[in-house]
């Protein structure tokens, strides 16, 4: 009974895929065959409009495909889905591991559906791609939310590079929306690149954190406080109740160091015990009140224009350079040059000049 | 009296250059053959070595000049002399306008001066490529330091980008090590994107601070602070000692609040007033610290290599950047796509592949 429940997002994947049970080589034929006949693109466009999962996530899956014509399939899909898609709410939530993020998710998410929402939660996981795992696939906790109808739990995207796997997630946020999804949480690690990427993709960025003595931001990226809207100080409950309350204080304090965001929102710091499901409904009120605000200033688009157009650059950037450090005669001068300016012989302007001129 | 001071930094420069009175037409053409007869690379070369304001002076020039033959010149100069280079402390001051730069500066360049050091001080003003202007050049309040005969200052490279006024100051850089100068200070604005550029080729970053009321950081850009290695709050006198050393305290809590630098060096917040000459010497026994400490861990080596290795990528990055977005099709056709972008017809990675593929 567990195990089906901890498997159900990826069994939704899977659905009308699974192989039936093989018996002779006739059978294997027609499954071969099956699984080469894909839906077609317009069967999935309507699958997603009529909010079905099983072709969300087929879609999804052609998205994250790195095969040539499955990528062709997944471009004339988002195109059909973009006209339904840009009407969501999108929260990035990062902390690092142990703060009790798929808790709080969970809590948060079952809140949303209890309202009436319907909400999708996605990862951008920069281990995934090294390790192979993924930051919500391996993980089991969130069993009430996988089994609610109104919730989509899509583990992360694996890829080479942070910006595949963010180019991924963007595209799969697209698909979610244009399915009927009106609330996105894009989950990560509060380690490397990744909270800027996300960040850059969502329209409320929430830190998660404990409250610890000493060193409060110990392990949190340089520069993630300055990107949050909002501190969430979690496991605020019993004993941690007080040392909670002076972290709140704390970090009020720090943010009022900082100058006024291009929002005009101040970031705002809160308690909350996901496990105790006590202060998620003030997050999201927190959350619904920045909304309002940066619709009322107009931030909320604005922001949604620069992030398409810190895209669009950042791919032709990421382009530009793989296609030009991946050419062999560079790769082998490049070490070159670097040894060359280590020794004092040239200036990493004249080894540029050199390089580019090969 | 006063105005033969006020520019004798730039007297210096012109040494030797400047044109005798014009009396016939045989004499203009002797001063044209003159003007163009410049001095030898190897005569250059030896100038600086012999610590010769002038030689240095003028291959500066050479650096800053957007002449592909003068490029040639000082590029082979500064080939010549990066054996010499590297020996200096970097030292990068910002703070936003107002805060006293040029005071601080010359206090603590007369107190390194006055010990037998040789100060070289630039600056990297990104507003002086749009307004022509120089963020030392038209300040005249270094009087005392532009008189001394171990301090050299040279006014902001004027240019179209910041990494081109940054790639002439590094190079500037080098000239100035070689020529004997053992402590190079680079000014900025606290404002755009120059911090980073200084921060990225600085050993010691020092952010100048005013105490004030409410918001500390107001108008200092975000980052900044992280970037720190010691904060020092001027004017502290007078009236100004008390809410300097509650904002000392402040800015003491929030630094703590951040993760341990890769230097393993705690960020510092000391007080002066460069006016009245007070705090300047503890700032500087600070600065020696910081050398000390991070010499004996090796990150002062360290942390040059990966300044080199982040100059030469970034050199080549925005080479082809600039290679790209300067094609008259993709100028023409990026305004479509963004377009089509906010009609929400195209996503930010299709429109990127089309204006690659163009």
């Amino acid at each position: 009974m567990k195990t089906s429940k901890k498997h159900k997002s990826a069994l939704k994947e899977n659905e009308g895929i699974s192989p039936p049970e093989i018996t002779d080589a006739f059978a294997i034929t027609k499954i071969q065959k099956k699984r080469q006949t894909q839906p077609s693109i317009e069967a999935l466009v309507n699958g997603i409009f009529n909010q079905n999962i099983t072709a969300l996530s087929r879609a999804i899956t052609l998205v994250e495909s790195k095969n040539a014509n499955h990528l062709e399939k997944a471009n004339q899909i988002i195109k059909a889905c973009l006209p339904k898609a840009n009407n969501s709410l999108r929260i990035g939530i990062t902390g690092v591991p142990g703060v009790g993020k798929s808790t709080f998710i969970e809590a948060l998410g079952k809140h949303l559906t209890g309202i009436g929402k319907k909400v999708a939660v996605l990862a951008v996981d920069p281990s995934s791609s090294l390790t192979k795992g993924s930051i919500l696939g391996d993980k089991t906790r969130m069993e009430d939310l996988v089994n609610d109808q109104n919730a989509y739990i899509r583990p992360s995207a694996s890829g080479d590079t942070l910006g595949g796997v963010a180019r991924k997630t963007r595209e799969t946020i697209i698909l979610c929306e244009a399915a009927g999804f009106d609330t996105i949480i894009i989950e990560t690690v509060g380690v490397g690149q990744s909270e800027t990427a996300v960040h850059s993709m969502v329209d409320f960025f929430l830190l998660l954190k404990l409250a610890g003595a000493g060193d409060e931001l110990q392990g949190i990226k340089r520069g993630i406080i300055e990107m949050a809207d909002a501190i969430v100080i979690n496991k605020a409950d019993g004993d941690t109740i007080k040392p909670a309350k002076l972290a709140k204080v704390e970090f009020s304090r720090a943010l009022h160091l900082y100058p006024e965001k291009d929002s005009k929102w101040t970031p705002k710091v809160s308690l909350c015990s996901a496990l105790k499901n006590e202060g998620i409904v003030s997050v999201w009120d927190m959350i619904l009140e920045y909304e309002k605000q940066t619709k009322e200033n107009k931030f909320f688009t604005t922001k949604r224009s620069s992030q398409n157009q810190f895209w669009l650059l950042q791919t032709i950037e990421d382009r530009l350079k793989s296609n030009f450090f991946e050419k062999t005669i560079v790769k082998s001068e490049l070490s070159k040059q670097l040894k060359l300016i280590e020794e004092h012989k040239t200036t990493p302007f004249a080894a540029a000049e050199y390089l580019l001129n090969l």
